[in-house]
């Protein structure tokens, strides 16, 4: 099948990709449109020393098992459900566990890719593909609330403009919270005050402490720094994203200042594609632009590219 | 007064010291013991850059207002009680609050100290001068229970064998909390296997990710570090201490295992005079020596010295 993988000499198409050899539980879904995320961009450069087939988001028609024949989306962790974490509910953080295109397991930028039938969902029939492609990024948006009881933060800066920042700036308005996005590019920014969320440019932005919910989606190093200049005493920071490298800021403003910091990673499909369902959550402004899977290094391009928010990639239909 | 002050040149005794203005709300406090922190150390260091009477814990005797005569310990933050931040109770935290012997506000390695009104408490009789001067650290132990609710954590584990750790091992272990403490000192680990809580040493633990809280008490900027390695997923990290510097640990693992951190600073008074007239916390097997003020460059390298926990300061009686 074609395919585009990941190598130790760089991304290259394979226009011949064996199709990987279905392991226990799994289903073969053929790919109908994927999507590029800021990880993929990281682990081009190198990150997790990932080698195999690149892309974790995806929705695609499941060929065998219950639903096949039908739309699906799959979570992308691929959990033992065996072992003490996962008998504990922490099936995500599993240490046996492979990952879609991001650790021990090939990803959906490809005509094929094998998914345990347990991580699939099926998708509702008024999702289209191109909102169903958001599912997994919509998930890790909706980790937020299922982590916190946002009922018990007022004031809420998300800070970053792009896919994920726009995705946490929507989840957490709808919960309630009183959201500004901050953020360095107008275009993007632009996006989020279309769908009636204040935003503010972060060079125009006067540092106080005063929000009581203060989210990092920039993938900076400066972003927890800035965080600190912005939340309140005892106040909760939320990190989204990860950062390269060994070190970090000080973490003496946490411990003077009494804050919380949180960890926050992959979410509910379930409500992810329930709030797709019920359109309550916009994801089609966020597309920028599409390619065909042979395209892929000009979507790569795009995908890096400032005003750009979501890339698509059509496989096949 | 006699005083030891902490200038540009460093620590020095002052046999005259000025007793300073009172200001509005506070009242003179003639101190009987003092006990010496680690911050004092680090202030020392130039930590701050405070200049001023060093020293923060303290029991002595009020020499006016409601407890005229009486014995009293006094809470260190010296709020505004009138900005944004102390209306929404979060006095520790005002942004015009000087702090005794750390922040503009002399502290208690003097004959007198000033100390606000409504920052004294009142000693109970049975608690002795010895147990009341651990009143402010204390309180600082029971500030992991008074942001956390204990009960919903098992395991946890006590980073760091000093005067803070010993003390919040207790604190957790009264909590219901299964705990081990973790330090590199035979002689603290000692002092804390007495207290009939299990400990280890940090060069035998075998490293592994099963931890619901781990209390970082180490001051040592591994401390973090060690914490990722022991806590699990979706486990907690309370920092209890400060490390200089502008750099910290990656802050990845927080992502990726999704863990929360939590600074915790200064905690309530009450709570602790509570235990310790309930001797349900026992804090004289933690003073290792004790000099008279005149002796204080003594006590300051007994305090810096590896198998001592707390030295005190007589200053009168």
């Amino acid at each position: 099948m074609q395919a585009y993988v990941l190598t130790a000499q760089g991304l290259r198409f394979d226009p011949d990709y064996p199709n990987p050899h279905l392991r226990d539980g799994e289903v073969p879904v053929r790919v109908l449109t994927a999507g590029i995320c800021e990880t993929d961009l990281q682990l081009i450069k190198g990150y997790m020393g990932f080698q195999g087939v690149l892309g974790h988001e995806f929705v695609g028609i499941a060929e065998d098992g219950p639903y096949a024949g039908k739309r699906v989306v799959g979570e992308i962790n691929c959990s033992c459900h065996r072992c003490d974490y996962c008998n504990a509910g922490l099936a995500n953080h599993c240490p046996h566990r492979s990952v879609l295109g991001i650790l021990d397991h090939d990803g959906v930028f490809a005509e094929t890719v094998n998914v345990p039938q347990a991580n699939l969902h099926l998708v509702p029939d008024n999702v289209s593909d191109d909102e169903a492609v958001f599912t997994e990024p919509l998930a890790a948006a909706f980790q937020i609330p299922a982590q916190l009881d946002l009922s018990k933060f007022h004031s809420a800066i998300v800070l970053g403009d792009g896919r994920l920042g726009n995705l946490c700036a929507q989840v957490i308005t709808q919960a309630g919270c009183d959201v500004t996005v901050i953020g360095k590019h107008a275009e993007k920014l632009r996006v989020i005050d279309e769908l009636g969320i204040p935003t503010a440019p972060l060079s125009s932005v006067e540092l106080e402490r005063f929000a009581d919910l203060v989210v990092d989606c920039t993938g900076s190093p400066t972003g927890l720094t800035t965080a600190y200049q912005l939340v309140r005493p005892r106040g909760t920071i939320v990190l989204k994203t990860t950062v390269a490298g060994d070190a970090g800021p000080t973490l003496a403003p946490v411990v003077i200042d009494e804050i919380t910091v949180i960890g926050s990673r992959c979410g509910p499909f379930d409500t992810a594609l329930k709030a797709l369902e019920s359109n309550s959550i916009h994801v089609t402004p966020l597309i920028s632009a599409r390619f065909a899977l042979q395209e892929i290094e000009r979507a790569l391009t795009a995908a890096r590219t400032a005003p750009n928010l979501k890339v698509l990639l059509d496989v096949s239909s």
